[in-house]
């Protein structure tokens, strides 16, 4: 019924493709560019997987999905109206869709609204500045504050600084990401966006601006959560866009322009004006529902990503993909007719970009059950091709995963060695002795997007939803159909 | 002191940077890339050409001036106060780098400032927009404008609704802008922005959104100027981002996505609000300065550049690079020690963008020199490559340009057919029986920044800003020295 001539031809178009990609930007404008594949691999493939790759690969569910849900709800952050409207949407496209025990397990939040926000430069070049509020900043006072600015190349610089020595400033942390395919500059980067703010305020400053925390250079600037230490003065910190980071920086040189040098003694002063509102606690909620299993029901495999989105997009990459990734991939095993013999449990967590609440809420909640959970993990890292499969950190997890890697090869996937979290919203279950698994997606291009204003559906790239699909309905197949419990006795 | 295989070897070089390329979107995905580029071409240079182009391609004046007007001026809308700080920044530049006859022409211009901007759709899917007044848009009434909206397709689409058929409604027209080299798409993508609030006011609409003309997908509004019919109602219109647009496409077609039609009687209603404000009448200016011919001083050879530049970005690309480059074409053939024949005026316009004010205000103060005026041109398309150069439509233009083409070849520039008004600001002149010349840009990302508060410093090449400034220094050299007045008897 699928030949298997057929899909072999399409795994090596698919293989074929992950190793062209001819990138302009990698290519010095005066060379040669010779790219030579040879595409004579064939690969056998399970025929159950055989089933599931055909109708992912030649399927569109994980994009109708998403864009359902990016179009329907829009920007869903946490305790909103509009994430509580995302719970109703995905109660309701579960039901559609076929899925079992569809359920909503709610739980507490903190709210924050934006507001209006706006940045100016005073002087000594008047002009304004694209900004945005970090998530949990508070607001500047009544009129805004108007402070000199004080510049530090990077968070080093800005620890450095003595105690006492920003009194009265705002502080500019500048420093850029640097791009990985695994997303590996993203923690470096982010410590001026965690704690920024409070680094600040013990050293006397009265706001912090930060250049964002992204790989673009558009004028969008990326929100993300901060937070503050609670024995510290509170003061509003806000992230810049690339290009309006650029400007400052130019300004802070430009007396100095052939040296390249920054000029931190330049009187440069800026109003900032942020109008974010603590809201007090507000409800948040997980969504899942289940294909249940035929053999060893109270046997888990947790597929998730998360429902919440930042306000700016509207959660296409982040995690609107996702969502349609594994709502999508349970759907494709479902209309295969094959019936997995373990519990196929998809979550969809509610506030994860505020601090994984609903991560911590589902483990506490079925923490009685968790013993149970099998293998878990989470798609959170954009619509970009999967190109690895990655285990937990034990013998078994690690046993159970490489047993299942081959399988996955016709995708393009390979493993990967060094063991992963499972996820953002998988780290509470794998703290907990939950094994866990991680297909990893390219990245390159995710921390463009990332928490702007452009994560929006048209970046979507519908054949790598398939991949994606294809790759998950792959992975809870076998782990449901798997001898092994993943987990060291 | 130049030797000339060094220059032929440098030409060479740009050369093959423009046949290389490798465009990675044109590639299709499993193909073979093989490019072979063949580099062997030797081009003589006539001596003064190859010191004009030693010092534009090892040097950054051009660079220099725009990164000096986009970072200490930043945004400078027409009759602004920054558009005044700008007339004073052009006049100490002219000063600094040597200039002669320094001075600043000023008329009037109507003033027009933005305000608050939002748009939210209220039903189906309730959502924020990212939209931006077009230039000189009435506002919205106090608290603003909540109608249903009226889908068209196209412009075409919005002239075929019968009279009082949008009575009550927002009309959206829709439609996407064309990517071209030479900007072929703007004229038929820009209709709807330049009537399409008088078309939808005769039709009954309450208000108009546009999709942004433009060719990027980030979520950036293209602004630019409108204009009403004045014996039409005035209505308020502003543009959508790409993915808004998309969106809004998309809400339309929800419910027959897998036909992909757009259902219009589908029951979409937006509320809209703009705070812009008409203030009324307000100072600009030309600013312009010369290199006095050493034999035929009252022979001018033009090169302008505009001045102004929309509020949202800081007009790097429009047209701070223009003014790099023609300001630094003039100081390159300074610095050269070569004295032209014929006096080089270099004009910096005011208020082009909101309808050529700058431009119709020069060629009335100097009409009475215009028959003076040998050959005319400016550049405003952005900081790209140039790669073609195009005469004005008479016989005796177009031998005069033809013989000066051949020395442009080692830029990589070659002869273009089809006559050329010489640039936005020189419409007027060119009306005015003014000579005309062009040397065309690759504008294919152009229409990505275009208007947008993604127009700024970092955006701008600095390799593509030195090929510019060596073919307006060539061009000034060439046309000061020619034997051709550029007109017919």
């Amino acid at each position: 019924m699928f030949p298997l001539s057929r899909l072999a031809l399409m795994a090596t178009t698919i293989l074929t493709m992950t190793v062209v990609g001819c990138e302009a930007k990698d290519v010095p404008e005066n060379k040669t560019v010779n790219h030579k594949v040879e595409t004579t691999t064939e690969i056998a493939i399970n025929p159950e997987i055989q089933v599931l790759a055909d109708i992912a690969l030649n399927g569109s569910h994980g994009y109708d999905i998403t864009r359902s849900l990016t179009t329907q709800i829009g920007p869903r952050l946490a305790g909103t109206p509009q994430e509580a409207n995302a719970r109703i949407w995905a109660q309701d496209k579960f039901k559609e869709l076929g899925f079992a025990n569809i359920r909503t397990e709610s739980f507490p939040v903190k709210g924050w609204a934006r507001g209006l926000e706006s940045a100016t430069i005073v002087q000594p070049y008047p002009q304004n500045l694209v900004i945005t509020a970090l998530g949990g900043s508070v607001a500047t006072p009544t009129g805004g504050i108007q402070a000199p600015v004080a510049y530090f190349e990077n968070y080093e610089a800005l620890i450095d600084a003595p105690i006492g020595s920003l009194e009265g400033k705002i502080a500019y942390v500048s420093g850029k990401m640097i791009k990985h395919r695994d997303g590996a500059g993203y923690g470096p980067a982010n410590q001026k966006r965690r704690t920024g703010a409070t680094e600040a305020a013990k050293r006397g400053a009265v706001a912090v601006l930060i250049r964002s925390v992204g790989t673009d250079t558009h004028r969008m600037p990326h929100t993300g959560q901060m937070r503050y230490d609670e024995t510290v003065k509170k003061i509003p910190i806000a992230a810049l866009s690339a290009p309006d980071a650029d400007q400052l920086d130019r300004i802070f040189a430009m007396d100095t322009l052939n040296s390249g040098k920054i000029d931190k003694s330049k009187d440069v002063e800026i109003k900032l004006h942020l109008d974010t509102r603590d809201l007090g606690e507000k409800t948040s909620g997980n969504v899942m529902a289940e294909i249940r299993g035929s053999e060893k029901p109270d046997e888990i495999i947790l597929i998730g990503a998360h429902l919440d989105s930042w306000d700016l997009g509207t959660g296409a990459i982040d995690d609107g993909a996702g969502v349609g990734i594994v709502m999508g991939a349970a759907k494709v095993l479902m209309e295969s007719g094959l019936k997995p013999k373990r519990t196929i449990r998809v979550v969809l967590y509610g506030s994860e970009e505020v601090g994984l609440v609903g991560a911590f809420a589902y483990a506490k909640a079925h923490k009685d059950e968790l013993g149970n959970h099998i293998l878990a993990t989470e798609s959170d890292f954009g619509a970009g091709r999967i190109y690895a499969i990655q285990a937990g950190d034990t013998d078994a997890n690690i046993a159970g995963v490489s047993a299942m890697a081959p399988e996955f090869s016709f995708l393009g996937i390979e493993p990967k060695q060094g063991d992963t979290n499972g996820g953002p919203d998988i780290i509470p279950l794998n703290a907990a002795g939950v094994p866990t698994v991680r297909l990893n997606q390219d990245g390159t291009d995710y921390f463009d997007l990332h928490h702007t204003p452009d994560d929006t559906f048209d970046k979507i790239d519908p054949q790598a939803m398939q991949q994606n699909v294809a790759s998950y309905a792959t992975l809870i197949w076998l782990a449901s159909e798997s001898n092994s419990n993943f987990r060291d006795k």
